[in-house]
């Protein structure tokens, strides 16, 4: 989908998933940043790849199980403005992965910059919708997260 | 839905959806003003106010027919700021209404400086989704739309 | 600016600003409800609020003095959906009034589900624009806060 | 700022701005296409990398003379979806170019769909902010667009 930058920096180099995304100059306010819903749109960006990467939204037609943004969280360290290019990029730390959950660490880069813009956290859980409960992360979806994070 | 203003000014008489919406901060961009683009989501809530006062979603799930928004455009008279509410109000001339369509004229006017802002239109579509092609805009929809229009 | 509603319900009673926000049929997502991101934007209508309340943005003109939005967090109970009203509900614990920081406490309620949708934080810190540093709430700010979150 | 992409399609190369936007996931709606406000969202991003090229928001500090929307509109010919890379080209055609205002014309490219996905315009007029009037484009702007757009 979205192609891995080919000059990502080193501080991300822990991450898997890297989505360049052209600032936008409506994506400002009226203080003249980006605005700071938009750094969780960025966020979600980076999470839905992550989610094709791994297949995690592929058995939800068959199975009804499927992921639930329960919760996230931002920390602001450096306005970010236009003209810039953020890199988004999301991780899973395996440690984090439960039987039904897990969380995701992100982190906005700034190509103008040259410096983490923001970081922030999303924790996720497997969810059935037919039966209205969670659900054990489907084992071929573990097992490809597994495989990203640890190559 | 929506409750209709009890305090509707006299140029929107004419009107019979009229739908007030707070202006929220966030909704102005780096020049201070609300941008362009908000003005179209304020028309987008009145024509879905209008969709569900004469029933036009309703039978898409039966008969697969629906709208389709095929073009819209807005004059922006006066720059928006907050704080602020507009009453977004939208009627559908019905010399426009066709068979496979008809026009929406959208008023956007703003309590705080008492006058309209922006003035715009939209082109709908009836559309049977099932066999992707124009449909004629069912009779019950029609019907309701004509009522409301000649109240 | 936005009235307080006359039927805050009790859930919210310890909560000093209250404001109605009508939900968009376009702040719903692909999957259909209300986008994460929005539920910031219903923050953040909150928060100025708070800050004309108190006074948070008056001084920034002469002193330079403002808020900066350091950190923020959202735990999602309940999915929202259109048609609804929310009222974002927003407070500032006394005991998290530093000198040069204070919490925000953040909730959402849904009028049609008649039950908190969402709870969240925001970390607002006092910063000198013009020397680029951190600078004490101004003193006129602090006692406008103590006096809403006492009553 | 953004750069040229290198396989404009054919059908943009009368369009001497031309730039590419991943489409996000959370551009898209309820009824799961591309929201059309995004739309001129994108539009808004040519338009400010058209106003870059030219110059025509340098003179605004100095002389108070910049760009007004006036309006806008959009046709839409086919539905975007996540996920795809829109190209956004603008134009301005000479014989638009008045003493105070011109037209820019605006087209989506879906290279998902290698198709025209819509087409819009966008009235533009130069005004005195300072003392509140229409003002000539000035000569400096005026002369980068008759050799952009004679390129």
């Amino acid at each position: 989908m979205a192609p891995m930058p080919t000059d990502t920096p080193e501080a991300l180099s822990a991450y898997p998933i890297c989505v360049r995304i052209p600032i936008a100059w409506g994506d400002m306010d009226a203080f003249q940043h980006v605005n700071n819903t938009v750094f969780f749109r960025y966020f979600e960006t980076a999470r839905i790849n992550y989610f094709s990467a791994v297949g995690t939204l592929a058995p939800m037609e068959s199975t009804g199980v499927g992921p639930i943004l329960a919760e996230t969280s931002c920390r602001f360290r450096r306005p970010l403005t236009f003209p810039d290019t953020v890199i988004a990029a999301v991780r899973v730390p395996l440690e984090s992965l439960e039987e039904d959950r897990y969380t995701m660490e992100h982190v906005l880069w700034s190509e103008a910059q040259q410096t983490i813009a923001a970081m922030g956290t999303g924790s996720i859980v497997s969810f059935d919708y037919r039966n209205e409960r969670r659900a054990p992360v489907p084992e071929v979806v573990r097992a490809a997260m597994v495989a990203l994070e640890s190559d």
